[in-house]
């Protein structure tokens, strides 16, 4: 109002100038020439005072109502107002006419003078938003305002919810806009951003066609402005389906008896015989990153808990850069005591797995949706009962395929995706389980078959032919089992600890460990496995 | 049974021997002389004979039903005999007459020749088990391996569930005992057992009374022995209840719109300014270790995630040799966007808090029952709406006490402790928390106090009268933040994808971190974090 008043003030006296009196220098009238020239002059000036109020009397209009729109100072937490918000999910054509406030980020804007359209944003859902000049509320300077916000700024809204007669197709309120009446920004962008969400979930397919005008934006780019490229609803919908992974883990879990627990990270000697392991500086001593918490988790076996899992990071110094390795990833561990057969803990883990695959089915059957719009994937089939397939009739599947492979070779990553085609077309799953793993290619504290010792009870689940577990019974018998390290060049006294606790006595047990990266990147058929990971790590990357 | 066939037929060939006729070795009769001598030899002879067949039937009568009781080959999941097992906790004697298998530890026996007593052991529940000989199944022999089976050893027992008169009062099966028909042992003990059970469950204060008969185990005695230490009952409580805590917290924050996030432990660059970081070797370059997932919890605000949760180690380098400092702990982390005061944050901590005590409270009452009858403890107090004490309030309260303190000093774990007295008197809560911290001594992100920029919008939270969660609001205004790092000597380039991510636009937020072993250790006053840790580590242990 302030601001309002002064300019009036400015027009009168610009007003008053007009009027004076014109006398030369020395006090006597001008010459007619003099006069000419002087009114010439006067003309101009009298042009550009015009030109100067207009512009004023222009600012003025624009300025009335400033009180609704600008921008916010700092959030300290000032005051609490109590104003309600609603979530842009809740807008709809049924509450046509109501005033509501929503805060959101301002996706995209654009404006003509008198009018500004916007796609207001919260995670997954969007609605458009449109700001009018109007005499009382809406000045110029608003929409002027409101179209210079930076995309991407988050602000609070206060508008009308309109019914809209026509179906807005671009936004995820379909049948409803918002008329905008105060517009502040809250935090607004700094400097140009990397891409637009629109660039960022454009659909895969589209921008793999030949005769396309879009530019694929690297994964590299996206992971190096992860913050932004998080936002997408693509990703938004990812890592609510990771977060629905762990749920639905525990959740089976623990109406099984098992209990969550926390084994260290740090240790002070490097376990399986320390390839691939980590050093940290620990004080004046050495120490080592967990490769898996495999030992940690058989302790609490051996101390009685009987069923355990743990969702932590794991860490892995391999140097390779594939679609499907990390430095560090998240594992879903489990360990079991069984009393006959280690096949009772493959029954848990099949029950497992198919609780998981039909709960992301029916608890996130939109957020797949959404990700199969950017990413297009055949739909994940599962079977009701897991086909568990033992090695050597994998071998023979190969061989009948003209694969060339040992009985006792362990598979390469393409011969798994060979096998996973082989299974898919004559079981119609993407998801199995191959058991009886040979003894060479597993590690020392496997145990062998009873029947066969060039095979063991082990085994590897597979998910659209990519190992997303592995497992195994384990020796619980300590003599075995220093035995059995040192066949693999293990020294057992590195690892005394742990051959220790199965003198104390222990049951029999098996388990698995699953990645939880791997099985969100293969349900939803991602293609590398740094789309799972919110900040992937790998030999090349640790930042952000 | 083919033991048995061969001990009898040596028997017979005994017998016969004894009947031959006596000659010289010329075959003539013998002298009187020389026949009394044969006769003493004879005797000798016939007395050791008849010793030795005693013997034998001795071990006939032991053998018999040899069936009934051994030592079981190693599993290797031979077969699957599918017997159902049943657990020690069903057994009871309204069952009377059942005959029912159980796999249990032994605890203890004791035997006299003809009867033998056990205490068998599954987690929380013991059952008393009774050997005796009888005619056709159990032999003296079975007696004898079966009371030479070592402590902890694990076996199958087939019996007889027999109500008992009189109540059994050390046992948890107080009105039932088990009369064993067969007894295999599964695994073995090997060597002496660092501790019984029943000396690792001794309850605190009888061992703390002056003319106590029995020593102390030291915490170090029983680390070094984790995995036996983990088998009392008082530990099978407290980490069950650690699973608890963790189960309740996601449980409440998933119901509030949180989804979980896994952030990286592995950062390129020492977050907080590079005190208390562990240094880990990364290819030919130098990592370090996540103090606490701070800046990836914002970051996942900046991009949208709006609430997030994180429960996941956290490393401190810090030399600390306390009760309650480790150096890898779990963090139970939260991050939440509010709309205008962080004190909608504070209010979903309170519900957070009050929903765990009292989901502990009633899903885990037999847990912390058996706890405190090793670690007697007063009740855990907690209000239905958290006590939100002001910073400047809780000095003033410590000076009515004399304690001295400036308006703006840090609080020592002394005066924590006090100032938790203090609070229990007055507002009868062992939970409390204390808002409005000095700026000063928060970290550089801590948002100031919109009116006092000597204090901030910063929390910690109390039990019995130690901290388990700090928090605050966040600066999320990127150019102040870098301010801010400067004031505390952080190079913003070191943080840099850290401030750049709330130039990308930034919600005002707030959130916490806690110290889950802190947790369980104060709600079950353990006096000690590593009680509270399945396999602690500190500046001085890294083993097992």
């Amino acid at each position: 109002m302030a601001e309002q008043q002064e300019l009036s003030s400015t027009i009168e006296q610009t007003a008053d100038k007009l009027e004076e009196t014109v006398l030369d220098e020395e006090g006597k009238p001008l010459s007619k020439k003099a006069l000419k020239k002087l009114e010439q002059k006067r003309e101009k000036e009298r042009a550009k005072k015009e030109r100067e109020r207009i512009e004023l009397e222009r600012k003025a209009a624009e300025a009335y109502g400033s009180e609704n729109f600008g921008k916010k100072p700092l959030n300290q937490s000032q005051e609490r107002t109590a104003t309600k918000r609603i979530r842009i999910s809740e807008i709809n054509g049924s509450r046509d006419g109501e005033i509501i406030t929503i805060r959101a980020r301002v996706q995209t804007s654009r404006a003509k003078s008198q009018i500004a359209f916007f796609v207001f944003r919260q995670q997954f859902s969007t609605v458009q938003g449109v700001l009018t000049v109007d005499k009382d509320n809406v000045s110029k300077g608003f929409v002027k305002f409101a179209s210079s916000i930076p995309d991407e700024s988050i602000v609070d809204v206060e508008g009308v919810i309109i019914k809209t007669k026509e179906e807005i197709k671009s936004t995820t309120v379909t049948d409803a806009e918002l008329h905008i009446k105060k517009l502040y920004t809250i935090s607004e962008t700094v400097g140009r951003l990397p891409f637009t969400m629109d660039e960022a979930t454009r659909p895969e397919d589209l921008i793999q066609q030949a005769d396309t005008q879009f530019n694929r934006i690297t994964l590299e780019t996206r992971l190096n402005n992860r913050v932004v490229d998080l936002r997408t609803i693509t990703n938004q919908a990812i890592f609510r389906i990771q977060s629905g992974v762990c749920q639905l883990f525990r959740e089976f879990l623990i109406s099984k008896g098992f209990i969550e627990i926390h084994t260290p990270k740090i240790l002070g000697a490097a376990s399986e015989g320390g390839a691939s392991v980590f050093s940290v500086k620990y004080f004046k001593t050495e120490a080592f990153l967990a490769q898996s918490p495999q030992f940690y988790k058989q302790m609490c076996i051996c101390s009685d808990f009987d069923r355990v899992f743990e969702i932590a990071p794991v860490f892995r110094a391999e140097n390779a850069n594939t679609h499907r390795h990390m430095t560090e990833f998240v594992g879903l561990d489990l360990e079991m005591a069984f009393e006959e057969h280690y096949h009772e803990v493959l029954e848990v883990l099949d029950e497992l797995f198919v609780f998981i695959f039909q709960g992301l089915k029916t608890k996130f059957a939109a957020e797949i949706e959404t990700v199969k719009r950017q990413h297009k994937a055949p739909d994940f089939e599962f079977l009701p009962k897991t086909l568990r397939l033992e090695y050597k009739d994998a071998v023979k599947l190969l061989r009948e395929k003209g694969v060339e492979i040992g009985d006792y070779d362990d598979l390469s990553t393409e011969t798994e995706r060979i096998l996973g085609q082989l299974v898919k077309e004559k079981y119609n799953t993407d998801f199995y389980m191959l058991d009886k793993f040979p003894l060479e290619v597993r590690p020392f504290y496997t145990m062998p078959d009873p029947n066969n010792d060039k095979y063991s009870n082990s085994y590897d689940f597979f998910m659209r032919g990519e190992e997303i577990l592995s497992g195994a019974q384990r020796i619980h018998d300590a003599a075995f089992l220093e035995e059995r390290a040192k066949v693999h060049n293990i020294d057992p006294q590195t690892i005394q600890g742990y051959i220790d606790a199965f003198k104390r006595g222990a049951p029999p047990h098996a388990g698995g460990g699953i990645g939880l990266e791997r099985v969100v990147m293969l349900y939803l058929n991602l293609g590398n496995i740094r789309r799972s990971s919110l900040f992937p790590r790998d030999p090349k990357r640790l930042e952000p």
